[in-house]
């Protein structure tokens, strides 16, 4: 009709549930009993903590369960800055006023992903807590600034990752967190599995990935002793990458191994050492 | 009529009380006169504080007396980045301008709704303080940023979770917030009612959660010399669950009871035994 | 006329004045010569402070007074995280753009109400700072984001209360501040009107009530001796009307008095043992 | 014309210099020759520094000083919490969008009035530099966020405030804002002025006017020996209004003088003392 | 055309270059060879870092130099609270939508003036950060929020000044900032230049003017001696300017010189005896 | 349509991929196999981390390589005031509601850019968290406040810089951020390199650059024992380009090496003794 203002509403377009399913099969190599307890712990909606070092492979393993289990996975790097609305979810400013955006937790909860949120103990206590009705009986989450209360759709489940080595006086879960969750123990592969991994990732032939691993056993061996951490899986398979487009074994571990680890000149000398005595 | 712009103001819509009416009865033991202090405590409206380490049922016990009054249930989990305005409710923007958004307190205090306020203790100052008016005579919520003064329904009743073990100098509760409630103890069930418990929750049968129980106990003895909290019924109830997936017990009580109670080796060790002792 | 976009401002609704009234005349028992005192402090709009520990009576004095002299109150809660514009007033933004609204600092100097910041230690500097040019000769309150300049109405008064106990190096009030406000001191009521009074707002026979102050006392010799605080007449009364509900006396006791004051086993010891030689 | 949506853009009203004014001499006992010194000052535009404790009359002067000249006086209270924008400007929302608005600082440098800081070093660095082209030869205030250069009004005069006993390490004036200013040095008056400006705005009689002022010496001699400050002219005149109310002097010295200025028991008897020698 | 809402888009306004322009040669005399240095370093565009005590003159240089040049002069004031925004420019909310607005530095780098950022090493990292891009062989500065790369106009430089004396261990600036920077030091003027300065601008006779002067070198003795700083150019300005409108020099100094500086009794004997000592 | 108030989306414009591409060729001199080695690690996509101090030619660096790849370059210059919406992006208020404006890395994994963020150290966790999916397998970015997954362009790679020097126990990254990326050591280059550098890019002869290399080498070995830092390439060019402005190498060498270093007389007379021995 003539001179009326017409506008028309910009409703939230629907949650696009597939685009966080997992297409091809991520590269796992099992090495305990990990698959069969977690898929015992989906089966009952247990939440469930991951416990490790740094590259160890635990995001790595929530993408494969996603894979085999056939559900979403909507993953969150937690970090100390992140708030609880990062998580829940917060109103826009719209034509039409105030509209609700819902965040990845309440995604997760809608659309009955599982909800990985990595390193949960670098964020702040409100986005533990926010957690907290979601991993008992209640199964829900209240979106306390929007009135509504989400019930949690029966695939929907919760995965934490957790480093115990940083576990700080100042940053650690909450006894009232950690005691909602079942725990699964995570570290480095055995050598062979890691040579297999190393070379599957890397391009590189088996004795070379071999000699890799050989080198990251003895700084693992430092750790503590002038080393923070150890070398990760994945910088060995930074190094195997390098060596594969023609780069020199030791240039390829100087760049990818002894670099990035420490800048203490012994520890450097220890760590060119080591590898000196495979390449 | 031709060239007007027309808006429709777009109405705070109607509390729904129903939606926090609990509709199933909450599997609830009780363990002493709780349900007959609560009762009466409600019936002055007197303001109520509950008290025990985590994990020990306090949440169930409100779900438990709310669905026994016949009232509905709010409950905030309260956490350190909370602010009052999370409680009392905020202007949003609108098409017509800033509208006033109820915070779950405000709601509360209209409907005549339980306020459960979990670990209020986490809160910060100001979330205590804003309680004050609805916790003695005056029964009313000043709604300061909305100049609105917010009597409260009288069905309306406050009530707030505290883990004394928690209490730290910096996180205390005011000596004029603590005098404003009545309190209640909570403490883990006996051992016969919290097999009962674990058996009815996790499925199993009665023997496996006695052992289950047993354990727990062991753990609780730590309390203090290793271990910052014993294992709660909530954990047993995982192993249980965990169990009567098919899981071995060892593997499930090491998944569900020792691996999320602490990473200290020694501990570990305690706990493994413990579980080999009864499984 | 056709095709003009039309918009009604919606204009700040008048102050309802009368909202502030006390209506019924509030249960106050004088202890000493408070009431002329602040009487003839009131009739010079001198700004008071009231001193003295929790519960004690202080919030109950002003509507009293408030009442008598048939003045509106408008009662503040102060904390850490009020800012000076939760008690002078912000723009909010409307739909013609942004709209100030008064805060409740400004509406009371403006109806003429007296202005109870209750706790005003907690409040940051900016709340305590902003009522100096209320407290002196000028007697008025800059909006300074408003650019106005309110003149307080003539009976218009400012009051503060103040629990000296909590009184800590990091939190007290400014001398500049102090030094623009006549004081009251309050303590806890004598045994006698205490009995009353509980009796009184409980609902029990005097000899009851009797045994109830006579545990307070006990309470109260511990203070800095195990305890902060002694029992307040607020616990008394919440006693008094657990044991008016049918609840027996001990039981009351132990909720009411005993449970929110401390968690310390010895002190609780002796707390219940103060009890059992009364009732 | 038909069907064009019309707006009014709702412009700033002009600033109205007149509010500024102080209608009436102020009452003002000159001490030394601050009156010539401030005039000289003046002259010259240059900016000024009032030194003094708490209460001794440093407002009172500027606004003396303010009438005699015949300038407008813009008065603001800093604090710990007040930025830089609260003294000059900022962007309000509007309905042609964003529209600026003068703080009190930018308003008393258009207008030409003199501009009184009160106690500025408990302001932010913001504050403090914000000032200070318009205390050296350039006499101008950028406003940044509006890419505004303001060009100080002939009259325009700045004057802060400074109680050099607060001055802690955390909190002084920095060196580079020192010294911009020439500075006066305010004390209480003598007994005899003193004694007649609490008779005169006390309305007591000049004997019970300097019975107070030999009690409030006696405090201030307590200044570092168990009291912060003395007792301020300020609390004099109190003290004197609730005599001439008809309240007796000791209870009058007591509400006024001697429990506003401290809570410790031995130094209240110490003044209690002091009160009791002269009434 | 009838029933079309029309809005002129309000363009941001061509920025007034001329404004920025120095426009009467200010007083400005060399000390040693800084102009010719200065002019070398304007010529390589190199960004220029001026060092000195407060109150010395660097201010007025940077005027004079861009007078001299013949390039226009932004000048910030830095303090703490002063964010990479307030330098660079944000986003204004418009009815179009929101607006970029150009900050300070964003001005000066499109029209080609020497921006001189007073006092740095108050400001906070990022602002200091936020510059470095303009400080070395790129020039240009990006506006990461609004997603523009500024290239600098060939006639922008950036002029830093910093005071040494204030250097602390908490604020410093980085070695990666200062490296950036050519420097100049500054001090006070030799005692013929400082009293052809003081007469020049405080209207008194030259040998007022050196008794000033030598007051100051006496205060500047006793830097560090119990003085933070000695006595400006700029307050020997003031005592003249007081002494020139028929203030007697002893009071003009004790409120010019002596007040501003200290409170401590002893340091205030010792200038008063100075000041003694020549007038 | 007459009456029909019309409304144009203003969408956001293309992203300008050309405007990031390095148009001329930096010069740069390499000191070792750092071009083969970053040219391996690109063609792997893998992280990259610059490791050197100050002015040493890590920026430099990057763009020679981002121009010798023919890839566009986005560099950020990282601080302390950095959130994770600065690199991410954010929603920006526009006439239709939110518009979401990405950030530079997002920016840069769109349009397949060598990401640079310069002192990445500097930032806070959430942005050094923020840039984790893009640094292992997942190669992606979400926007969790859009609620988008943006998959990085298979030209994009992320580069870090870092000081050794600067790593403090506050400020270090964490060890799972490190072990995402290969490591390049940087240092100063060699005299006769670093003197080419000098005389290419300051306009003077070699015999000048070589006494200005012989002067830093000196300051180099003052490092730790008294200077923070030595003079960086980047202070010789500027010496240079005084001189060949027409400086005499001595106030050039003052200005340009000696001033900007350091404040401390010793050290100050220790480095013009150098600067004397070659000028």
């Amino acid at each position: 009709m003539a001179g009326v203002c017409e506008r028309e509403s910009n409703e939230m377009s629907e949650i696009d549930r597939d685009q966080y399913l997992i297409e091809r099969e991520p590269y796992y190599r099992p090495v305990q009993n990990e698959v069969a307890m977690y898929r015992a712990a989906y089966e009952a909606r247990m939440p469930v903590m991951l416990k490790g070092p740094t590259g160890c492979g635990k995001t790595r393993f929530v993408e494969y369960m996603a894979w085999t289990l056939g559900k979403p996975l909507i993953t969150v790097a937690c970090n100390e800055d992140m708030t609880a609305s990062d998580l829940v979810g917060r109103f826009l400013l719209d034509i039409n006023g105030t509209k609700w955006q819902d965040g990845p937790l309440t995604v997760a909860a809608r659309i009955g992903a599982i909800c990985y949120l990595d390193e949960v103990v670098e964020a702040r206590q409100d986005t533990t807590v926010v957690i907290h009705p979601l991993t008992d009986h209640r199964r829900n989450l209240p979106l306390e600034k929007k009135g509504e209360l989400v019930q949690a759709h029966p695939d929907f489940q919760i995965v934490i990752s957790y480093n115990p080595g940083y576990q700080s006086l100042m940053k650690d879960l909450k006894q009232s967190t950690k005691q909602r969750f079942g725990a699964l123990d995570f570290d480095y592969p055995t050598a062979e599995i890691e040579a297999e991994i190393v070379a599957h990732e890397g391009g590189v032939d088996k004795a070379t990935a071999e000699k890799l691993v050989q080198i990251a056993h003895r700084s693992r061996n430092l750790k503590g002793h002038g080393l923070d951490e150890g070398m990760s899986t994945r910088l060995l398979v930074y190094a195997a990458q390098l060596i594969s487009k023609g780069v020199d074994p030791q240039s390829a571990a100087r760049m990818a191994l002894v670099c990035p680890l420490t800048d203490d000149p012994d520890m450097r000398d220890t760590l060119d050492a080591a590898v000196n005595t495979y390449f």
